[in-house]
């Protein structure tokens, strides 16, 4: 989003798990995403996508009538709420996040049947997305938008660790291409785990 | 919020583990709330009330700084997903949604040990309430906001159950005791989940 709207910005990592004091008081709830910005601090994924939207930048991210910005919002939650609690928690959390938890934290190897039933679950929601990008170019309508972001960047996760049945579900694949060869994608898909390689196809806009 | 903009409802209940397919087709995630008006049909929680901000009504619910605004929108994400995940899921689902569930989704007798975590957690979240509501008049700022309207409705339930520890918290029973009061209160502790009687004080905004 930062990228599509142009807007400058330095990446700091944090690893929310430490429960770092100094994290702890720009953010109480201890959980990332956080803007340090001039005006002030912004704590949260909602709070910051809706600021960054009011802000404006170089594109627009919402459509201006408002039955389509509750579409856009709709989609976005989709990813956030339910398909994190159904697919993305279950796999990322269980191959990556849980790689660099102390044991006192829930450290350790993944859980392969926590991860089956994200795979399940995951091929259950590719249904549904596909059966969306029938009728419309991007997620939420006729414009690439915050709906698209938020999907990309959770599936984005999924891709680094070989997880998305790409073959399977070719009307996906094709959305994710378009997104994948934009120049806001490029910084993201450069950026690496420590010690984990992605697969050769994940920063290929033709795979 | 729909009370204190003044705008005109009428309430359908909706028992969203029956996946009613009529219901699947307003809103695929099955999950309410659904808002259904003229103009077309609103799903989630997030899409509604920030179409219901967009639109205006009797009173705002967010400041028109866009910092304040932030600020709002963290608080309403807190409870609407920390809160509700740490808290809310684990007395309410146990002790209200699985009274009405069938075996096979998971219905049944509340889990104590479930319950205590929730308890336990309920206690953290109260304290750092309560220092918010030490330098300001209402959760996100000088101004009730849908931050206060978020956070009611999630206590709202707890207290249902007799579950909210009011006399340990005097800062937060004054700024909940300040809600009931509202009008646009009335209806909401007016009603009644079917076989359960909530505890005397539930309705009375002096508790």
């Amino acid at each position: 989003m930062l990228g599509e709207k142009k807007f400058a910005v330095e990446y700091v990592e944090e690893r929310p798990w430490e429960r770092r004091l100094d994290f702890l008081m720009l953010n109480p709830s201890g959980e990332v995403p956080v803007l340090i910005g001039e005006a002030g601090t912004i704590a949260g994924h909602y709070a910051i996508s809706e600021w960054l939207e009011e802000k404006g930048g170089a594109l627009p991210l919402m459509p201006s009538s408002g039955l389509s910005r509750a579409e856009v919002r709709r989609i976005s939650a989709w990813f956030d709420d339910k398909f994190h609690q159904e697919v993305g928690r279950l796999i990322t959390v269980e191959k990556i996040d849980r790689r660099f938890m102390g044991a006192e934290d829930g450290g350790g190897g993944p859980d392969m049947d926590v991860v089956r039933v994200g795979l399940h679950n995951l091929n259950l929601h590719l249904e549904y997305l596909t059966y969306l990008l029938q009728s419309r170019d991007w997620l939420a309508g006729g414009e690439m938008s915050l709906a698209d972001l938020t999907a990309a960047a959770h599936l984005s996760c999924l891709d680094y660790t070989g997880d998305v049945p790409w073959k399977l579900w070719p009307v996906m694949r094709d959305w994710y291409a378009r997104l994948k060869s934009r120049p806001s994608f490029r910084p993201l898909l450069a950026d690496h785990v420590a010690g984990m390689r992605p697969p050769p196809y994940y920063a290929d806009p033709d795979f």
